[in-house]
Parts: C-alpha cells; sequence; structure tokens
C-alpha cells in the first residue's frame, strides 16, 4: 500500500522524497475543507494542465515530468502527522475532516495525458485529470511544479541542441547553479531529454582551475612511472618524458616563437592528471594564458602520452574568445600534427564552456569556430532566459457540467468541456495543426474534410483534410495504473520520441528567428459551445 | 556518527535527502581521484566562496544558505553504494581509493563564514573553507549549489518587500511555478528570510477559480445552517440571508445601477466558503467581473458574516487592472460602510496577485493603489529576472603557498591568500567599506586611518577612519560544530539580522534605479601582495 502495491503493479514514489501530497500549496487544503463541508468533495470534476504561450520566444515545447506524476499519484496517501500539520493550519476544522483526509488516494483518479517527450503546443491539455474535486484539487500544485520546471528546462536543453547542431556535444555543467538540489538532479534528467548526445564526451576528463593553480613546479610529481597501455612496457620518468616533448615543440620551425616560458604549475598539474587519467587526458588549458602557456603543455603531455599508446582527449576553453581560441587551437594541433608527424593529432577535441547560450552557440557558429563540444551550466539548467513555463490547471467540467474561467484578457479564457486532442498529418508527413473537440465527438477522419476554428477568434478558421490522425491523450491511471493502457517506458525511450518528434515538425517552426506558430484549433461544434456558454456566464453591463 | 553524533553535538542533516556528496559534478571526483594518485589529497588547502556580481541590477546581496552547508558537512559520509557507483564512474582507478573515500568526513576541515542572513557584497568571501585538498574539492559544488539560489531568492524577496514598502504583506504563491520541488520548498523558507512579514495574513482564507466555478447555484448548498461567532444564536438559512444583503445593496442610493445581476455560481461558492471560513473569508473576486459581480457577492456574504459576529478578511484581485480595480473596490466598500452604517467595512484587505514583480508593483505605486497585500509567485521563487547568482569557489592557498587564478577579464581573477575580512562603519552608523587583509595582519583599529585599495584598480583607494569595525567571518566549523564559536540560530533569528542589515544600509546603496555600488576593498599589503603573484605567474609574451 505505501508504494501503490495494493494496487497491483507498483510503481516507485516520486525520485525526489520531499515529493508528498504537502508539496501544496496550503489553500488546496482549504478548498478540500470548503468541498468537503459542503458535501461536494466527491463530485466527479474535470481538470485540464496546459500551458498559454511556448517558452524562450519559440513556437513549441517539450513536454515532461509526467512520469513523477504519476508516480505521484500511485503513493498519494497522507500519513497521520500530515493530517495533524494539515489540521493544525486550518483551525476550527472538524474532527471527521481528517477521517476523510486518512481516507483519501487517487483509486477514483484518471489522467489521460500526452507521452512524456512529445513535442506541444499551448492551449491544447497536456493532462487530463479527472476524479472528486477534493482530491483532484490536491494534486493541482504538486503535477505543476512536477510538469512547469520538467518541460521547460527539457526544451531549453532541445533549443540549444537544435542550436548547437547534431553533430556537436552537448555537456551539463549547472550543478552548482541550479535552482537547490532538485533543481540540478532534475535538470539533468530533463536535459538528457531534450538534447539528445548529451554526456556524448567523457566528463571524467575534466579538471577545474583549483586542480591546476594546487601545483606549483613538476618538482611534486613523486610517482612518475607510467605504464603503456598495451602493458608491455613502462616508462620511468614520465614528466621528463613530457619535458623532453616540451622543448621539441618550442623548437619545431612553425612553432617556434609562438611562446617562450609557459607556466610550470600547469605543466606539473597536467602531466599529473595524464598520469591519474591516461586513457580520458582532458586539460582546461585558460589558468594562465591560452596560446603561451596552456596549449604547448598540453601539447608535450599529449605527445608524451602518445609514445605509450595513449590518445588525449583535448582541450577545454572556459574564457576569452572562443571562436578565436579554437581556431587558434586547431591550427596549433594541425601544425603538430604536420611537423612532428603525429597522424590525427589535428582532430583533438575542443570543449567549450563559458558561461554558454543559444545566442553565444550562435555568434559562435556565424564568426566560425573549431568547438567539438559545448559545455553548458547556468543558462541550461536554470532555464535563464525564461525561468519558468507558467502552466496551469483548469476546471473544464463537474458533474458533467462544462465551466469556463472568463477573463478581460482573452488569452485566460479557459476551453471548457471534457475534450478529445488530435494531430493533423498532412500530405508532406509534417504535424498540421492540434484539434480539440468534445468527449463525444467522432474523431477526425483520414481524407475527410473538417473545419478547424481559432477558439477564441472567430475569423480564423481553415479546412484540414488529414493523410494521418493521432489521437493525443492517452490514458496513464484509471485507479491504478494496471488498467491504463499506456506504460511508462524509459528515459531513453522518451528522449527518442522527443528526437523523433523534434526531427519531424516542419522547420519553420523550430528556427531560432521568427519562427511560424504551430496551429492550434478547436471543432466547429466545440467552437459554437464555448461562446455559448461565453456569453451565458458573463453579466451583462449596465450603461449609465 | 550518522549524523554527526560521534564529533559531539549532533546536527541533522540536510532538509532535502537528495543532499548527499554525490550531489556534484563528477568532475570533482575526477580531481579527488587525481589529487589522490598523486599524493597531494592531504595538502592543507583553503578555497573562497564569493560572488562576483550583485544580483538583479541592485547593489547588495543576502547571504542565504549557510546553515544546510554546515549540515552537510557535519554528515559528510560516503555509503558503499556511492563508493560502487564513484568507482563506476571512474574506469580504472585503483581499489585503494575506495578505501580512502570510505575514510572521508569533514573532521580536519574548518569553515569560516559571514552569518547567514547578512548583507553581503562581491568579491567579499561568503566563506573560507579549508581543509585537506582531496575533501574539500568535494564540498565545491554542493555548497554552490546550496547557497546560490538561497542568496538569490532572499536577495529577490527583500527586494521585493523593499519596493512593496514595509506596511504592505508579502505572499508568496510560487509552488506551482518553482524550478522542481526542492526549488518550492526552500524558496518559501528564502522568502522568509528575506523578505521578513511574508504571510502576515492568514493564506488559509483563499482559493481559485476552479473553487468558484466548480459551483452552479445557490440550490446546491444544503447545509445552510451559521452558528454565531459568540456561538449564542443560529441562523438557520445563511443563504437567504446573503440574499438578502445582496438586494439591500443593490438597492442602496448610492450603489445602484452599478451592477445589475451578479453571477450566481459565483455567489454560490463565496456562500459555501464561508460557512466552511466564517472567520477568515477571504474571496477571489474576478472569475466572471470583479466590479459587476464579484465585489457585489462579496459585500452580501461579508455583510452577513458581519450581523453573526464574523469579520471578513477581505478580497484577491487576480487579473486586469490591478491599481483601478483596487480602487474601486475601496469606493465600494466604503460607500457600503457610510450607506449601510457598518464601522470598519471600508478597511476591507485587497490582496493582488497577478504575476507580479518589483516593476509592477514599482508601476502600481507610481499609479495609486488601494492594495494592501501582494502575492507574489513565479517571479519571486524563479527569481525570474535573474535565474542564478553566479557564485564561485577558488583555491586561494595550498600548502602555505598563496594561489591565484588569472583571467584576460580582470573581474574574474581571484584574490589570493587565507583572508580575513572586516565591515568599516562610519561617523552615521552606516556600514562604509569592507576590507579584506591577509589572514596575519593586525586588524583594523577603531579610530585609526586606514588606506583601503580597490583589489584591481591602482587609482581607486581612500583613507578611512572607521568608528567601528566588525569582523566578517566567523567560525562555524572546526572539525565538528562542537569547537566552533557560532551557533547556527533559528530562522526567526536570521530574519531578524537580516531586517536590521538591510535597515542599516545608507539608502542609496539601495534604491532601485542607479544604486550606489557599495565599496570592496583590500589592505595596501594585499594589494601589493596581489600584483606581486599576478606578475610572477602570468607568462611572458613573445613580440614577433
Amino acid at each position: 500500500m505505501e508504494n501503490g502495491s495494493e494496487l497491483g503493479q507498483i510503481i516507485d514514489g516520486p525520485t525526489n522524497p520531499m515529493v508528498t501530497p504537502l508539496l501544496n500549496d496550503l489553500y488546496q487544503f482549504t478548498m478540500a475543507y470548503a468541498y468537503w463541508k459542503a458535501g461536494k468533495h466527491n463530485e466527479r470534476s474535470v481538470f485540464d494542465l496546459y500551458f498559454r504561450k511556448n517558452p524562450f520566444g519559440g513556437e513549441y515545447t517539450v513536454f515532461a515530468g509526467l512520469e513523477e506524476c504519476i508516480k505521484f499519484l500511485a503513493n498519494f496517501k497522507l500519513s497521520d502527522e500530515e493530517i495533524d500539520f494539515v489540521r493544525d493550519c486550518l483551525p476550527g476544522s472538524e474532527e471527521a475532516f481528517g477521517d476523510y483526509l486518512r481516507g483519501l488516494d487517487c483509486s477514483d483518479v484518471e489522467v489521460y495525458a500526452i507521452p512524456e517527450g512529445s513535442v506541444v503546443f499551448p492551449k491544447v491539455p497536456l493532462m487530463r485529470v479527472e476524479g472528486p474535486v477534493g482530491v483532484v484539487q490536491l494534486l493541482e500544485t504538486p503535477f505543476l511544479n512536477l510538469v512547469n520546471f520538467a518541460s521547460l528546462v527539457a526544451t531549453n536543453a532541445a533549443r540549444h541542441r537544435f542550436v548547437a547542431g547534431k553533430s556537436k556535444s552537448l555537456l551539463e555543467f549547472g550543478a552548482r547553479r541550479a535552482q537547490g538540489p532538485d533543481g540540478a538532479i532534475s535538470a539533468s534528467k530533463y536535459c538528457y531529454l531534450g538534447a539528445g548526445k548529451l554526456f556524448g564526451i567523457p566528463l571524467r576528463g575534466t579538471h577545474s582551475h583549483a586542480y591546476v593553480s594546487s601545483f606549483m613546479s613538476t618538482d611534486e610529481i613523486v610517482d612518475k612511472v607510467l605504464r603503456s597501455a598495451d602493458g608491455k612496457t613502462t616508462c620511468e620518468d614520465f614528466v621528463s618524458h613530457v619535458q623532453t616533448w616540451l622543448k621539441k615543440i618550442q623548437y619545431s620551425p612553425s612553432l617556434s616563437g609562438i611562446f617562450s616560458e609557459t607556466n610550470q604549475s600547469e605543466l606539473a598539474a597536467f602531466t599529473s592528471y595524464a598520469l591519474a587519467f591516461p586513457k580520458t587526458f582532458l586539460a582546461l588549458v585558460d589558468t594562465y594564458d591560452v596560446m603561451k602557456s596552456g596549449i604547448p603543455n598540453f601539447c608535450a603531455v599529449a605527445l608524451a602520452l602518445n609514445d605509450f599508446g595513449y590518445k588525449a582527449l583535448g582541450i577545454r576553453l572556459d574564457s576569452g574568445d572562443l571562436a578565436y581560441l579554437s581556431r587558434e587551437a586547431r591550427n596549433f594541433f594541425c601544425t603538430v600534427e604536420r611537423e612532428l608527424k603525429v597522424p590525427g593529432f589535428g582532430k583533438m577535441v575542443v570543449t567549450a564552456s563559458n558561461d554558454l547560450n543559444e545566442e553565444t552557440i550562435d555568434a559562435l557558429n556565424k564568426q566560425g569556430h573549431e568547438v567539438d563540444a559545448f559545455g553548458i551550466g547556468t543558462y541550461l539548467v536554470t532555464c535563464y532566459s525564461q525561468a519558468a513555463l507558467g502552466c496551469v490547471f483548469k476546471l473544464v467540467e463537474i458533474n458533467n457540467q462544462p465551466r469556463i474561467k472568463l477573463s478581460e484578457d482573452v488569452t485566460k479564457v479557459s476551453i471548457p468541456c471534457k475534450k478529445r486532442s488530435y494531430r493533423l498529418y498532412g500530405k508532406e508527413g509534417y504535424p498540421l495543426v492540434d484539434i480539440m473537440t468534445g468527449e463525444n465527438e467522432p474523431p477526425p477522419k483520414v481524407g475527410e474534410r473538417l473545419l478547424c476554428r481559432h477558439p477564441f477568434n472567430e475569423s480564423k478558421r481553415a479546412y484540414v483534410v488529414p493523410q494521418r490522425v493521432e489521437e493525443l491523450l492517452k490514458c496513464y491511471w484509471r485507479g491504478s495504473a494496471d488498467e491504463a493502457r499506456e506504460e511508462l517506458p524509459p528515459l531513453k525511450e522518451i528522449r527518442e520520441r522527443c528526437i523523433k518528434q523534434l526531427e519531424n515538425m516542419r522547420p519553420d517552426h523550430m528556427r531560432r528567428l521568427n519562427p511560424t506558430p504551430y496551429k492550434v484549433s478547436v471543432s466547429a461544434k466545440l467552437y459554437d459551445f464555448i461562446h455559448f456558454l461565453w456569453l451565458n456566464e458573463a453579466p451583462v453591463g449596465e450603461l449609465q
């Protein structure tokens, strides 16, 4: 029962143990009490979870966080301590309310959702949650919390992947700047989902400036022995071997004169690091001076490693003019390859990592660069350019009565009714439009002409003849996960869905500059009903 | 031992159980391995944790997160599973490294820090962490993670408090938009720290639009009985009583004609809510139309409650022109007070909550408004206007050798040496300047003239005669918390420190527009040493 075992299939609790029914706004419990007091708590309600605007000035969003929501549902149960806490916050609440809370679970709740990792659009419900209003009201804040940031960071990662280009690696460096511990851990997961090839390069290859400056000179290195990669030979003094190479580089015709003395503490740090990680040597080269010290020191160590059968991975640049420095570094590597006859040395991996984001990567692309991998930290995990997605959770039906939330701001009017939604595909295989219909309307049919209407603008409408129709909301929870048709796939499959869907969008929706909005519509019948309800609920003015 | 009991005083683990030594970048473990391989892991190192720039375009920052860092230290221990995981990530690492990790704890670490809740400035270390380089390196990412967001959100809350004004209440509404669960919970804590009077109004009084639209009509209300506040009388039909008041308002000379029919589902929701919470009735009035429906309905319920000895709290506005609507609502309340002779009715609390932030509150102030309490969500907890603080953790000394991290960007050069720092106060009692000195320099003395130098700009320097000298770094951990002089105070005390310090700053540092930067300096001796070291480490160029 603790972990939903009573319900058959065992679903683990949320990844973060702090995700409990008390991860909530107090007013949800206040409302639960008011529903209960009014005897309304068991009224069947339908809520839609959706967002109103794509983030980052783009025209698409990646949906993430569903699995955590289902894990939360499956284990939804208030402990006695939690119930006492809630009742303490609601002075005067009746004791029987505690009994009601004690019996609460999600065995009468149904969740339909778009699969995690899907490309999604404003106004179309990501999740449709149905059940007794008393319990569904308590799901609002946790669900929003779990979906908002997950979807935002997955979208952010997808956008960074898009601008970096498929051939480049992306590394996520953000744990230190994330918004708290969970921000760090969940960001890593959802970045992987959205960006795909993250961690393409072994992260273990890198180190920090502190590591470099913790050394004073190569005299510090006591154990200088390096066994060759094939285990057949042993270099007794790897330090001298590195120094020999440094001299060779310095006096080689095309490289002589570029630098004089390199920094000795840096050379010691690189050498020592290579002794610890001969197979995955990747050096941070900007602690003192990239071209006058970091690159020559790196090359000396890499060439020394090469003599014993090890291939260095490459360098990391963390400051300065990354476009220029990456090109200079590449030149240096190619010159070494040519002059010192070391095949492949020019292909050394160049990683860049100084507060990178979509704009700076785009600017690097325009300047021309030789970076192979981008390390993205703050801007990726904190979603610096937009810190929140703004999902909402709105009541659309109660007791089979459709409900609407009005607002002077039309973008804030909710779309009433328990609904279905479909994605309609065109001849070229691209998605053309998403359409919402009432629950009981017949689904759109392949090859049949259909009117798609903007939900609020009467002049915007279009006929579509879909070549393929995909129903978007699938059942993930029907009292338990057993009766649901959809499995919760592993992260890898979610990521594959995401990549496939991103690739299948018409390119003009995806571009960074002035992307075309993807169309979201309602059926003619739903359109008429929305506007009937609107007129019905809005108070009539009184001209004076 | 699990919770530091072996060290005497028992310190609980971090609030979030996900904060373990594995909340780390893998490269910290990579470096730990390289230090260990090189036999350097026990070298005594000193790291400074500081930030380079105040957030939100301001000139001050509130330091928070220290308590969580100490809780983390006190319980720092790698489990066997964690050690296996680390070793799996470092293929080829020697087995003895696992034994080293198994024995690691913070019994040889010292932490000096500025007290939590202090007003702090760029470059001055918030924490000075000293210990064996192998273990201190593993503290970098968790410490940065715990301090970065905590300080950012505490600063954000302080700024919101500043613009809202002391007399207003601030409510934190952000759980649903926070960056994950921990973002929500720690944001609440640190907002309280920075903003003070948060939660000044009982949050239990409020509800959502869904609650309002979940009702269809007053016919739904079954239990209409309300017992009076003093328990002496009972109203058998509170619903009719409300309707009677609604008519009275409608036909009162100054109010007639402002509205005609109010929305019946809203009236039902308000009435039902008042029956559940007669003592703390606060209504969300914008579901249909604020002036034509929400306010008259609220007043009818509030007046009905008043007859039975209950005082309604007020209203919440969540959309529209908040300045205008709050003034109109106030007028309505005052008219009700006057016309219907209900003393105090005009003082009803007006809460506003639609995506508020510093700018919108400032704009409201300029337009003139009647809002008593601001509910701030997304912008407060996600730190929307700046999503990260950018704290860094830099090696400043190892084996008693001062270390410097150079950069072409002067703002990124680190200030070397194990240091002390002092805040110097002027005649008017305001802090004048913070000064860093070498560990062994004599401290500044009250009444004695002292040269304060900008660390990197030789022309910026000033003599100061301090009227008061405050040493900033206090000892919070010396192998254990027992030997430390400073206690970890409760949140309430931290908040009081914060409020006191904010109030004691010279106003021009604190203003929103063009605030004056607070001065941060180094002693003449430290200045000379920084520049000696800089010349020493920087490679000499080669003109061609």
